[in-house]
């Protein structure tokens, strides 16, 4: 175990505990409880609680505050997916702005992809980047990847509003809409994301489980619809987060955008090459297409 | 609320307390609790617990031992799914078996199906078709339809023994493999569903999360690979399940057997008359996309 100076205890603790996290926004009727094989890391830094430890069915895990954000099981399902879903329908996804994903995962699939020439994060805690870069190694890679990537320990609302026209594709890999995350879900942002596209721009944003979320998902939309001309819902399936399933709001500020069409194929050996242990183009597809109850609840 | 013989207690008892579920076959390191906001009904059969509550996320749940079977609020994923898929897939579904299904969801779903003539139930336990017939029925309505619907409270694995070559479709809609179920996953019963199916007959079976189970499903696969010539897996997303993701087993009698493209394509107006809220034709191509990992491991 290290403790939150980062510094060795040399007794290893075995401490045996439970993290347990509400599963809804707006109800606790139902808790997911994640028993802590071992403490790895914790510490509170300035914006919240980080809390790495090791889990027998999930591996390694990170939770910030009262949630899980990745873990090393399914983590693929989640970054792979936020990540390749609006690369590989711009046309030229040249530059690439992630705010948040302070673990890693997404720069480490945006670096991946062969047209991206820049990565440009914004994470506001420094503290989550650091941590992942010492326990969360399969994340954090690309964090040394100094010819694509560029950090910037920044609130990334102040960082768009400063950066109009630049990006072909940003990411916004956020947690729950609620404490100071919640800024990142209203239409003030959405309205500076826009401005920070070029022409044939992308978004790509966390948008909650339809299964429990509905309602706020339909509202988001609402906001959404309004700024950009095209505007689409993709699905994953990542068991560690409540529902099992996460989705992602995909606008463009190109009108009749086609989301589901992937512009660059990837075949066999591209997936391979790129060590893609989710993402795939049937898989690209196959996200976009939802339940009857959700295309009608969003009017897709 | 209403006691083990089904006798009103005339004051209403709002027992606040949960319902917890371990929620992989061989670790005990994920717990999922799901509070009981009202306990609406709960007895000891000859084969289980049976317990009926209310909660606010889920609606009306209905639980067997130690596992949450279905809920009101996504009890569709699973029903509309393992029904329609081997039904549509077939060139004319005209003899339809259930193994299990006690709640009557999924025969629900069969009666629907214009070409299905007949369906067979084979449940073993009466207790759950009494208790869902009083206190779920939204999904035990269609155990009224005797037109189409032949119930019979006896144990499927003797069933399929003693009817060869009856039916065009068998669903096995079973609990987890372990206890009693746990025969309804073994060679010889895939043997008994091959002599029980009519030629171009085809079989679906729950079978389990690819994120927690994915070693069971590569052994189950094995199995059922050397017993039927065609063997495919499809996946829904039912957040009351632990990991939110469940597959089916789907195989043909028939060689090189066509499982992704339905046989019969239901339009917009097909999908609202018979009251689907996740199956759609998209949504039965969609659900045989797998993350590539799962492709790799079984081989699809």
């Amino acid at each position: 175990m290290i403790d939150d100076d980062g510094k060795k205890v040399k007794k290893k603790l075995i401490i045996k505990t439970w993290f347990n996290e509400i599963a809804t926004l707006h109800h606790d009727d139902l808790i997911i409880s994640t028993r802590i094989n071992q403490l790895i890391h914790r510490q509170r830094s300035d914006y919240q609680n980080i809390l790495i430890f090791q889990n027998q069915i999930f591996g390694r895990c990170l939770a910030l505050d009262d949630a899980i954000q990745c873990t090393e099981l399914d983590e693929c399902a989640y970054q792979e997916m936020i990540a390749f879903l609006p690369m590989n329908i711009h046309r030229h996804p040249k530059r690439v702005l992630i705010i948040g994903g302070g673990d890693g995962g997404v720069a480490r699939e945006c670096c991946k992809h062969p047209l991206v020439e820049q990565v440009v994060q914004c994470e506001i805690d420094k503290r989550v980047v650091e941590a992942s870069k010492r326990y969360l190694p399969f994340m954090s890679k690309s964090f040394s990847n100094e010819n694509k990537l560029i950090m910037n320990f920044q609130d990334g609302y102040e960082y768009v509003q400063q950066h109009p026209l630049e990006f072909d594709v940003i990411i916004t890999d956020s947690c729950d809409p609620k404490g100071p995350a919640q800024l990142l879900f209203d239409a003030k942002y959405y309205q500076q994301l826009f401005q920070c596209l070029r022409p044939g721009g992308v978004i790509c944003s966390q948008a909650e489980s339809y299964w429990f979320e509905l309602k706020f998902i339909q509202s988001l939309f609402d906001k959404v619809d309004k700024i950009f001309p095209s505007i689409s819902y993709a699905t994953t399936s990542v068991p560690s987060y409540p529902s099992g399933q996460i989705g992602f709001l995909l606008a463009s500020n190109e009108a009749n955008f086609n989301f589901v069409e992937p512009k660059h194929r990837f075949n066999e050996q591209d997936c391979e090459r790129f060590g893609l242990k989710y993402y795939s183009e049937s898989m690209h597809k196959a996200s976009f297409v939802l339940p009857r109850f959700v295309r009608k609840a969003l009017n897709l």
